[in-house]
């Protein structure tokens, strides 16, 4: 990158959002006196008799828990969508509502307790990959689903409500904003180029370097040149797929792979559990080609500086912009020089 | 609002932003063993000697504060934003960013180290007001300014690192995207209109009366239909008028009113001092009329069950679309309900 941009204010464009982020490199040295998180250990149990989510255990709708032996999905028992609604529609002046079905999901990654992706065996996540796979087939399958959102909020600043490694899936009948707006970038590139966008990212990427995290025959994880939070980035397949399930077997082990070796990564950067929210954008399930979609993974980890201080995305970002204080370059930098190795193994 | 609405899921459509928000309200009953924050007690004293916002302490970057007596502002120390920058734009394939001008500056209420607005007098508010409407002015007529951001980061939830009762302006070259969105809808309304779509909306709201929770001869305080955080509120002047600083004397002693009474009932509702971000909306700076905007400010607090639960906008939220838990309706109700005499003072 050019230094006036290593070094002053500037504004970054997202070619997937067409949105813009506000970078202030210069910003990094400002003291901090506001809020402290707790430092997150790994967690040392492999079952735990009050976890709704280990294996035989009961969960609070008062379900059991089958001895799951692998990744395991069921129906969330406090889902915020359900297949079942009475239809309707306000349209009254101003004011617009629709009623909206979905289904809601929670994906055990592994019956072990303590094990988060970082830390979990290359094969057990295959096995999360073929569930996610599943599950976007079927669930997209369903006459009133028109698209399914995999994610995962990962430690309790992410506002997730229970330490058992575990992902969601929330699919339902609008297609979410955005993926909305990552559509329509998409396409128009797609119209004009006959070429995926983020095909012709990632090879200007690879000729840059700068962002690069992590690589292997069929991945590539990077700090994407738009990111927003400190930290974000981005794995992204090399071959121009729409969706998860057209992975192949030697593929998913790729994916596999690069997913723990960027987790680890994470832990590695501050010696802690690394809180984020992960989540997968790809193609409707609308009925629709979508040959403008490239899958891709992104996670956004609110930590700054620290395993105990965070980015907040408030007043400002709320109102006006994204912000941001070291940038992606910085960023990539710090995560590409990091250990493979997990530090509780070192 | 239609029953169907008030208990089952549904979107809702947001008339100034263009974006639609998932309501659950069937949600509220799922149990929380995330994560959970401190209370906020009020603060004690009005002076305190470490604080770098009290008067006549010396700041980090080494500059003093004088001894004011009324709302006070000055440059940030560690400015996101800068007034002088080297121009430089970036244009190569898919990548874009571009240099940012901008200034930013602290707004201290009060120089009472323990007063936040809802326990500060109303005619110390009015000066807060006074000085807003100056440095949008002054900020605004710079040649290098088209956007003028005004707004509050309280409590440490909400990334704020000093508790002395603060907010702040960015003022800057480029117009951000909230900003960009709400004026593009207010303007397609007022071409087919003729007619601010926030007076068409109030108008609407003091027919129903089921959002709305304080108001006053000139200002109105409401949940909007669309609210995204679960006690958002917004406070809409019933004069058509695009920014601050068309506020007359009147006028502003009703605002400082409003502003007053919706802060005593949010730290009311759970007995704390209530965490939030506020900023106002209003007409940008960048030497355009600006019929179609009508000013507004909204609150946008986290916290949903309690002064130690609150709501994460997170997984689907920030890979999909924002959700929300009550309805806006119930929120209101609530908010409606409680005293306008702060809690401490009872
Ligand atoms: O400037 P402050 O109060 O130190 O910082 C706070 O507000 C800023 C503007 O919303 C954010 O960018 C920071 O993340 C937040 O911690
Ligand atoms: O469903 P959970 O894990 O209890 O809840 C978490 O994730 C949801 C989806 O991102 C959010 O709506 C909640 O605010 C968050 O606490």
């Amino acid at each position: 990158m050019d230094n006036t941009f290593n070094e002053n204010p500037h504004r970054r464009f997202n070619i997937l959002t067409g949105e813009w982020v506000l970078v202030s490199p210069h910003r990094t040295k400002r003291p901090w006196q506001g809020k402290v998180e707790k430092t997150v250990s790994p967690l040392k149990d492999t079952y735990d008799e009050n976890c709704y989510l280990c294996p035989t255990n009961t969960r609070m709708g008062g379900k059991k828990n089958p001895d799951y032996k692998k990744a395991y999905s069921f129906i969330n028992d406090f889902a915020a969508l359900m297949p079942e609604v009475p239809e309707g529609e306000l349209q009254h002046n101003l004011l617009q509502a629709k009623s909206e079905k979905g289904v809601c999901k929670v994906v055990c990654f592994s019956p072990d307790h303590s094990l988060t992706l970082p830390v979990m065996e290359e094969k057990d996540i295959v096995e999360v990959i073929s569930l996610w796979q599943r599950e976007y087939l079927e669930l997209g399958k369903l006459p009133f689903i028109n698209h399914v959102q995999i994610f995962e909020n990962k430690g309790d600043t992410m506002g997730c409500s229970n330490p058992h490694p575990h992902g969601q899936i929330w699919a339902q009948e609008s297609i979410p904003q955005e993926t909305l707006k990552k559509t329509k970038n998409q396409a128009n590139y797609w119209k004009g180029f006959k070429k995926s966008i983020l095909l012709e990212y990632i090879e200007q990427e690879l000729k840059a370097k700068e962002r690069i995290v992590v690589e292997n025959k069929d991945f590539l994880a990077l700090v994407p040149f738009w990111a927003i939070w400190p930290y974000e980035t981005m794995i992204i397949p090399k071959r121009h797929i729409q969706n998860i399930a057209l992975l192949n077997e030697d593929e998913k082990v790729s994916f596999a792979a690069i997913i723990k070796e960027l987790t680890i990564k994470y832990d590695n950067l501050f010696n802690t559990s690394f809180p984020y929210s992960a989540g997968i954008h790809q193609a409707p399930t609308d009925g629709e080609d979508h040959p403008e979609w490239h899958f891709h993974m992104s996670f956004y980890p609110p930590l700054l500086r620290s395993a105990t201080v965070k980015k907040f995305m408030v007043g400002y970002e709320m109102f006006a912009d994204p912000q941001r204080d070291i940038t992606a370059e910085q960023a990539a930098k710090s995560l590409r020089e990091l250990s493979t190795i997990h530090y509780s193994k070192l």
